[in-house]
Parts: structure tokens; C-alpha cells; sequence
């Protein structure tokens, strides 16, 4: 059905969406875009085509017919806590009991809800990182630091958990330090986590030194159309403040948000930050 | 070398080593308690027959060859935090290299460490729940509310969990709503992982209902005479403030202290507390 039209945009919250815009603008690329009421940045509300509530798919479904888009990108997160704001005045609500099957599973079933939607309306979807793939972590990830032998055990073990956890639909993110496990993430999120551990390492003997790696990448078999892990300088940040050595990034499975402040930010910090190959991956 | 002297106790933090003595008194067996300075409850510590500092372990080891214990048995946990304390006034700490490396592993290999040096000075090592069976969780935990079939499939995606986690010296307890992972903990505990789920369920959205199951039990593999996973009132509540249904423990994998206590409270508070059989049980 869709023909020759523009990229359309389904943007979320967070930095992923207005690099990618910013990217897309670059390139001289056509695109619209359709901004998430509640989620979406200002700067891309201010130049949006459309400020949509998230669960008026009728709504959504209309524009992207009426602009027969080439190519369909959900870009960005919608989280579960700002969903709690939008189903609190949900007059639009037109299908609680369904929306309520799809919250009880993981976060991201919700967008594979979505993905599946706009493909049964003819729709070809694809990641933001397809449409600008200088945004995934790469072997070029070159912070001054490095890990060292521990940190490369750690990485190992962190993506070895990771693993095994990839079948329960979580399990994108986990702290390690040797082979000692501080932290797996929830839905509480990345930073939510770090912090965690920095409270962990205070309470922990008298430990002055740096130590442990945060291990993120994807689920495996996840589909990286929805909700790819990223970070971004803040990730650096906090990473910082839980004392930790370093960032592995799973290579080609993770997104690096403001790639050149995030790199700057690790040199001043001494925080490694690398991409590593990660399990299932057959590569020719 | 041990021949016919008493039982010993090596007594840490928490309730466990004081139900264990309780049970001994009433039981009319002959034992002796080594309390940990800074851990043992003030209970213990009273009458104990000697209170050490837990890394003295020379000290350790000379009371245990004049008393010819038939038995030791570690009960209570000595957690890190704790640590952190003691090691800031360690001027007894004679071997700091070896201890670090050991706490560079998870909480329990300092216990494992503990079990393998009392065995090779001769002694007989049992876990509490041998000395005191009735501690064990089984299935006679008669709470009166019931899982139900959602709670039920919780149940099984956390003993999955559990299982996929047990060869990474961690995972003992995690939180499931449905098929969906709320929280996997960590050394932070279980109360403090219970805390996390109640912050992360007031962000989520408008659910008023109750929902979420606490899986607790060991590691598949897990040498069951070092920090048996336990359940008390306390943990009762703490369920029920993070919104949980019930929780479900390993069958004789895990000690329910403050038995008759903890089984009012959850009645009290309309939680189930059930034991599963766990994975990997080999019954004749």
C-alpha cells in the first residue's frame, strides 16, 4: 500500500528520536514526524507534523495513512511511569481489558503490540538505528581507558547472565565486579540500577578503589525494531558515581546516544567504554 | 578427632541461631555458642559461651579444639555491611589479601571458605536445619489465602528464573507479576529488593489490585549448610507494603523462622505463603 511517501516517526521520549531526526535532516531525508503527547521532547513537539496521545492508535493509524509512508520507525521509549499520567485522564480509552494483557508482560511487549499493528495495516517498520546506523555501538568505541584482565572476566560473566536470562523478556543490563553479580536491572531502568549499586558499594568494606563493569545489550532474539538499550552521558555519569570501572556495550546491540559527549564524558571520568561481540551472533 | 563434647554454634545476625538455641534448650541437647561480635542478637551474645570477632579465625578454631564439638553448625548471616565495620577496626585482620579475594566472589563463598577450613581441622559441619528440621519450608505452610492460576504461572517464571540464575552465585529470590519479571535480587537482600518493587508499583499505572508473587529458594547446587534463604514477619510485610499476592519458597530449600508468627501475619494481611517443590530434585 505505501507507495513513495516520507519516513514517519513515531516519537517517544529521550535523546534516540531527536538524534535521529537531527540525522535524518543531515542526510537530506523526507520525513514527518509524530510526537508522543507526554513523552516526546519539546524540541521535536515544537517541529512535530502531529502530537498524538500514545493509545489513540486510531488516531495514529488515520495520519500514516493519509501520509503513506515509506517506512514506519517508532524511535524512543515510552515508559510505563509516564503511561500512569496518560491512563489517569484516558477518556480515549477504548480497550482497557487489551491494554492491560499487553502491560502484563515485559515493556517492550507493548511496542512489539505496536510493530505487529502497523505491519497488519501494511506498513514496513523498521529501527531508527536502519535509518542511521552511526548510532549503534561499534568496535570503533575507543575511550582512553581500557578494561583491564578483571573487567574483561566481568564482562565475560555479564554476558554470560545476560544470556541466560534473554528467554524471561529482561535482562538487558546487569553489574558485575569479578565474577560477583551486584546488580540485574528491572524495569526500575539503567540509572535507577546504578544507583542501587552505588549505595551497595557505600555500605561495602572500606573499598576506596574502582571496580566492576555495567554489561548491557539485547535480549537475544529480541527484535531491535523496539526499544534498543542505549546510553548516553548520563549512563557515563552515574556509572561513575557506583564507582565503576567501565561500560561493556554489546556491539551492534545497543545505541550510544550523543556519541562524541558520551566518549568525552568517559575520558574525564577514566571510564572504559567499549563494545564486545555478544552470544548468538553467527557472523559470516 | 571430635568425639562426644557438645554441639557448637557459630552464631551470626538474625533470628535463625536464636530459634536454633530455643530449639536445642528444648530439646535437652548439649551445645555451646561462639557469638560473632557485631552480629550476633544481644540474646545470644548474653549467653554465649565465648564471642569472638568473626575474622579472628585462630581464636575460632582453638575454642572449637577445647570444647571436641561433635557438631558445628554456622546459623545467621554475617553480610557485608557488617563487615564494613569490623574491617575498619581490623588490627586483628592478619591475611587481608586472602579475605579480599574471597569477598571478590559472592556472599556465601566466604561461608563455603568457612565450612571448608572447619572441615579440614576435623570437624563435623551440619547446616541449622539439620539440628532443627521443623525451621524448614514445607508443605505444611497452611497460610489461608491460596495462590491463584496467575499467581501459579509467577510461581513457575520464577523458579525458571531462579534456576537459569543458579550457576552465577547469586539468585535467590526474584519478584513475578504474570510471566513478567519485576526485581531479581541482588546481595542488596530481599527486603530491599521488596522495597524497589513497592517504588516501582506506585509509579505504575493506576493499579490498585494486587498482583506479583516473591519466589524464594537456593541455588540449584548450593551447599545448603551456609545462608539458607529465610523467610519471618518481617518479610510478610514487606511483601505485602510492595503489593505482592504471596510468597512462594523452595521446598526444604528455604527456613520460614517464627513459624506460627510469620503465618498469622500473612493471613493478617491476606498474603499466600506456599512451598514449592524447586527444580533439579532428585526425590527417591
Amino acid at each position: 500500500m505505501p507507495a513513495e511517501g516520507p519516513i514517519a516517526i513515531l516519537a517517544g521520549s529521550g535523546r534516540l528520536p531527536v538524534e535521529l531526526v537531527e540525522h535524518l535532516d543531515r542526510a537530506g531525508s523526507q520525513f514527518r514526524v509524530i510526537a508522543m503527547r507526554g513523552f516526546a521532547d519539546r524540541r521535536l513537539t515544537r517541529r512535530a507534523d502531529a502530537i498524538v496521545n500514545l493509545l489513540d492508535i486510531g488516531r495514529i493509524l488515520g495520519i500514516l495513512e493519509s501520509w503513506r509512508p515509506t517506512i514506519v520507525t517508532l524511535a524512543g521509549a515510552v515508559s510505563r511511569p509516564g503511561l500512569a499520567a496518560l491512563l489517569g485522564a484516558s477518556s480515549f480509552l477504548r480497550n482497557r481489558a487489551e491494554i492491560q494483557r499487553v502491560f502484563a508482560g515485559g515493556d517492550d511487549r507493548l511496542l512489539r503490540g505496536a510493530v505487529r499493528l502497523l505491519e497488519e495495516h501494511g506498513h514496513r517498520v523498521v529501527g531508527a538505528h536502519e535509518l542511521a546506523p552511526q548510532l549503534l555501538a561499534c568496535a570503533d568505541l575507543d575511550s582512553r581507558v581500557r578494561p583491564g584482565r578483571q573487567e574483561e572476566e566481568a564482562i565475560r560473566t555479564g554476558l554470560a547472565l545476560l544470556d541466560a536470562l534473554s528467554c524471561f523478556d529482561m535482562g538487558q543490563g546487569a553489574v558485575i565486579e569479578g565474577t560477583r553479580v551486584l546488580a540485574v536491572e528491572g524495569p526500575e531502568g539503567t540509572d535507577s540500577m546504578l544507583r542501587r549499586v552505588a549505595r551497595l558499594r557505600r555500605w561495602s568494606f572500606g573499598r576506596r578503589g574502582r571496580g566492576g563493569v555495567l554489561v548491557k545489550t539485547s535480549k537475544k532474539g529480541q527484535d531491535l525494531r523496539v526499544d534498543m538499550p542505549a546510553v548516553g552521558p548520563r549512563t557515563i555519569e552515574e556509572a561513575a558515581r557506583a564507582g565503576l570501572a567501565g561500560i561493556a556495550l554489546g556491539e551492534g546491540a545497543t545505541l550510544v546516544l550523543d556519541r562524541a559527549e558520551t566518549l568525552r564524558q568517559a575520558d574525564r571520568l577514566n571510564l572504559f567504554l567499549v563494545s564486545v561481540p555478544t552470544f548468538g551472533e553467527d557472523k559470516p
